[in-house]
């Protein structure tokens, strides 16, 4: 790419906004769309262009990067008169939603057949990665179409590794949603094991927090627990998309995942609760009753 | 404590040696007892002093320290013609196996009422924690024995933490072994679930090592996986062993843990295949099939 490529981003929440206002800061001319428009008007008014529609910015961009909420908004933009219908031949799509593996395939196929590049390319590291352009960024797809688009990855995060065909950057995503699912029971397990036991539980997070017992959730998550901070980081009802998403990938593959399973069944009885909109941290309160 | 204390030890295995070792290297008179005398036979070499029973060697210490298997073996090494009986008063005794609280507070109680100071201090950092000095150490007990064995506890550990009444330093084991417990699942389902995807795992790792899935079981055990490596670290049996107390210690409490249940019986089934030997992450064996 020799002249700066034109790039249309879908999906300004907490997420995307962070993205698009790094690729500002890189220096590239994005044009933005997004269901809510008013989550859009803080990027707007720091340089990004609106566009009314998935269409009208599919039409002209040059790569489009999406980040919605769910497998089906994924779907909404990319078929039936969306993306795919609208991009131009030689465009490249990222979709950097946590989304199925599956669909990823999907996007990557029907993308070919129009002369499109597809990757998948989902991230971790939250609101405050998106931020701060420190993202992990696990991609899919085909491996030239990853070279070219690393310029664009490396305006938004610092972990960038491509992992294989088509959906193995979603599967990649699954690997770590799994490992942090069970994580998060053994977390609040011992977090309410310590206070029941009648002891202090940031004298125990001293203890055990930096030997083989250490996790980014026991450093970050607990901590907020104990403080009653149930604020979303990473929500509820996305973590239960995302094990979800991995258990049917994992049933596919002839994989028992008990401990998946139980994170998955322990946050839906979470989600009952009323606490869908929480954070992750919010497990916890189950094991306080 | 003008003049240096006389420490017996007993319980010379793999942790145990390390923490001779350090003993001795921080100039302390150290002697040794071991069920197999075979395995004191080094530190003997190296400056430790053999007795022939538990009894003789509780005599004339100023300080015991027991670091043996299972709650059963701390049972007979302190009760019935053991160091209870055998201890001066004024001496201070401190159980580091990992063992159950409530036989900590027993052990307390009836070295309380012989003058004997009793501390409960089990460990972690594994036997290179042990080797180094770099061990953690939680400490439970009355706080003004804990502070006279601080010097002792400095030559064999660095994170130092008192922890509260007798039984204390047991709870907080527990809370550590319950966090891992679940974490195991997590990280060897992670793995089988990237390598039935087809991805390679090594990269998958380069992706989620270091984001929000990361831990040190991840780090450390995922590539031991990976590799085949199974030799153990940590036992097997003893992390059943630990995994029991604590679900037992629950049950007490009424706190229900079924991310713990779950590890438990996934590490029994292990067991059951002949495993009980090898290092904690040969559970990941249980996925490959």
């Amino acid at each position: 790419m020799e002249k700066q490529p034109v790039i249309g981003f879908i999906g300004t929440g907490v997420m995307g906004s962070g993205m698009v206002r790094q690729l500002l800061k890189s220096g590239y001319s994005v044009r933005v769309f997004n269901r809510t428009k008013a989550k859009a008007e803080p990027l707007i008014k720091d340089g990004a262009v609106w566009r009314d529609s998935v269409a009208e910015l599919a039409k002209d961009a040059d790569i489009i990067i999406t980040i919605v909420g769910y497998p089906k908004d994924v779907e909404a933009i990319y078929f039936n008169g969306g993306i795919l219908d609208n991009a131009k031949a030689g465009a490249t799509v990222i979709d950097m939603t946590t989304s199925s593996p599956e669909l990823a395939i999907k996007i990557y196929e029907e993308a070919k057949a129009k002369g499109i590049a597809a990757l998948d390319a989902p991230v971790s590291g939250g609101d405050i990665g998106a931020r701060n352009g420190t993202l992990s960024i696990m991609v899919g797809g085909d491996e030239d179409a990853f070279q070219r688009m690393l310029p664009i990855f490396k305006a938004m995060g610092e972990n960038i590794v491509y992992q294989g065909k088509a959906g193995s950057g979603q599967h990649t995503k699954m690997a770590n949603q799994i490992t942090i699912a069970a994580n998060m029971l053994g977390v609040c397990e011992a977090l309410a094991y310590a206070e029941r036991a009648g002891l202090d539980p940031e004298r125990v997070l001293a203890s055990i927090s930096n030997g083989a017992a250490a996790s980014w959730s026991l450093s970050n998550l607990a901590p907020r627990m104990l403080k009653g901070d149930f604020a979303p980081g990473f929500y509820v009802k996305h973590f239960i998309k995302d094990m979800t998403i991995a258990l049917e990938s994992a049933a596919k593959m002839g994989l028992r995942a008990p401990g998946l399973a139980l994170a998955k069944e322990r946050y839906e009885a979470l989600a009952e609760r009323g606490e869908a909109d929480s954070g992750t941290q919010a497990l916890y309160k189950l094991y306080k009753e």
